[in-house]
């Protein structure tokens, strides 16, 4: 078992009533905040009102508008918006992309330069606002991590900051507001669980507790997924769903494990940095690709495990022939939920796979160290097989 | 899935470096510390004085000789040991007895009264010292939990405190520091690990992620116990039970589960409040005979699921006979190990048993509310049949 490090500071609360507890944990953090959103449907939904009504005396600064993938440019006015109205924490109500701006903005306050430093820089990272998020949509983790994802599109990088202090202080996830998102969401949110397990999962060295909460995460995914996406109310689907998304991310399915480059992650991230695709409907169709790949003598039982624990894959087929059988049905779950198999059908062509794969190269983790090792050329090997 | 709050706030640290990371984790807490331990395993293995070489410029208060089952006087000593010595923190170094006994000298520490008013009554607990464990033994989860269990030898009481401020600071888990446990504590340890997870698995209302992390942690310790048992050096072995340990009681386990009133703890408290038998023991003899006090048309398919899950049974065999195979494997996997079968192995008999489901109808949680629901006469009629 490999050395390691696992914090969790942020206090989770789960349930119908988890908003009862937003006024008391924010107490001890001031009277004034940031309360960032995406769209309009935390308006419609009639979330935001309950937020705000759950912070009696406290004054609200609302900046909406945070995008899909958000943008740097969105972090920097919000940093701006902060620092005007000298507010003394965030309230992050959505999915991943506000709860990862949140996180960019909190660093952003207390830091002199321009927020995009922090994210070239992990280092730059000081201090940051207090983060308390109520979430929307089971996907990202970021509820449950001190990390998140930031796009600047003048440069055309999309690229993670991280930092332990980024974890919100504390993250209200009431299932039940997740029954407002739509299939398609729901199941790109699915994937992009599915893909952080696997990214975890799929290194050369884990253990018995690892690998056991990765597949007790991956069975709930897999078998939730379709229930949520066929009846957006099934409440006990929804739950499922969130509680995994909550766990995907946040060190515990990797303790003791060998590090992870996270390889469909950094070939995604250049998919979206190019082309405004949803994030998780992109690793649904890098993920299968990326295992064929991967798949050889050396790493075929693990994917056969996958295939015995959580597809209910009988043992006894043997190890190759369920190895194979599990990436199709990894391949199958992303579909029978939706997603696409290919690139085209996310509208994106072979035209800047060069420079993603440079990007990759020169941006992400070292691929060398993935499961199966990963060169520039394989990098495009996988682009060119997905499209 | 029921609501719930997840609040880890303990630094989790593993491998053969952490006490590397002591030094600067203790940083900001003081210069002053209470080196609280049990008996002389500490010294003779060098650990006591690795701890002491790990934290230079920091003045060390040895305090020695907490006993296994920890008692109240123990608590009271430390405590005015640390108030004559102004000390800033704590450093536990051992296993769940000293990690235990330091909760309750840490919130002792602020309180005015009489340290044993805290464990009769948790809303007395208030601030406590920083507490940094370094662990020795992979059993109670006190590494990861804030709670602590002490004895009153006056009242013969054996009772619980716990806050989430008696979480630990940090927590330095080096498994190979466990190698030396003998066979013995390493057998009640696991056993204590186990039951840990049964009383959180078996109750009426569980969910596919909580059930999946429980099984992997206990298949963890069903495949490693007898591996570290029958060879003390086997590391990787030694890994898997100190990980299994750190999960057991921190709350991961239950996440959306209905509460439950740990009957096999309850009723096992009592024995060893009346014979200084050793925890993990007691439950080896007591859960096997809760499980078939416990197994009827309701409780069937979960004992069936723990058989399938965890020893590999074939489901094809149906839930009646699984649950009760799966019964006669935790019995088998507890004997393999070297743990006693009845009660009379342990030199208890049934003198004061009696007085024991009093103690558990007086002091415990309500054991109506137990996956199948014991009242006084069942608390009876399980230690009857453990004899």
């Amino acid at each position: 078992m490999r050395s390691f490090e696992l914090f969790l500071p942020t206090r989770l609360i789960y349930g119908a009533d988890c908003l009862e507890k937003l006024s008391s944990a924010t107490a001890a953090y001031g009277r004034k905040a940031l309360v960032l959103y995406g769209g309009g449907s935390v308006v419609r939904s009639g979330l935001l009102d309950r937020v705000k009504a759950a912070l009696p005396g406290v004054e609200c600064v609302d900046f909406a508008g945070i995008e899909p993938n958000p943008r740097i440019e969105s972090v920097r006015r919000a940093v701006k918006v902060c620092r005007d109205e000298s507010v003394d924490f965030i309230v992050a109500v959505g999915g991943g992309s506000v709860l990862d701006a949140s996180k960019a903005i909190a660093a952003g306050f207390y830091y002199d330069g321009d927020a995009w430093d922090l994210v070239l820089d992990h280092s730059k990272i000081g201090r940051a606002l207090p983060i308390f998020a109520v979430l929307t949509l089971a996907a990202t983790g970021s509820e449950y991590d001190g990390a998140g994802v930031i796009t600047n599109e003048a440069t055309q990088e999309k690229l993670h900051l991280g930092a332990p202090n980024l974890f919100p202080v504390a993250s209200f996830c009431d299932p039940s507001v997740s029954t407002t998102v739509p299939a398609w969401h729901t199941a790109a949110g699915a994937a992009d669980i599915v893909s952080h397990v696997f990214e975890q999962y799929f290194v050369s060295e884990t253990n018995e507790v690892s690998d056991g909460f990765c597949e007790a995460v991956l069975r709930a995914v897999v078998h939730n997924a379709p229930k949520a996406v066929a009846d957006p109310n099934d409440l006990d689907a929804r739950s499922a769903l969130m509680l995994a998304s909550s766990f995907g991310c946040c060190g515990l399915l990797a303790v003791g494990n060998s590090p992870s480059p996270w390889p469909c992650h950094g070939i995604e991230h250049e998919i979206s940095a190019f082309h405004d695709v949803t994030h998780g409907a992109g690793l649904a169709v890098i993920t299968p690709h990326w295992m064929r790949y991967t798949l050889n003598a050396e790493t075929a039982p693990k994917f056969a495990q996958l295939g015995v624990n959580v597809f209910g894959l009988d043992p006894k087929a043997g190890v190759e022939a369920n190895a194979r059988k599990a990436i199709e049905c990894t391949a199958e779950f992303f579909a029978s939920i939706g997603l696409p198999r290919t690139l085209a059908e996310l509208k994106v062509t072979d035209e800047h796979f060069e420079e993603m794969a440079e990007h990759v190269e020169k941006f992400w983790y070292p691929l060398a160290n993935a499961f199966r090792p990963i060169d520039r050329a394989g990098v495009l090997e996988i682009l060119r097989a997905s499209l």
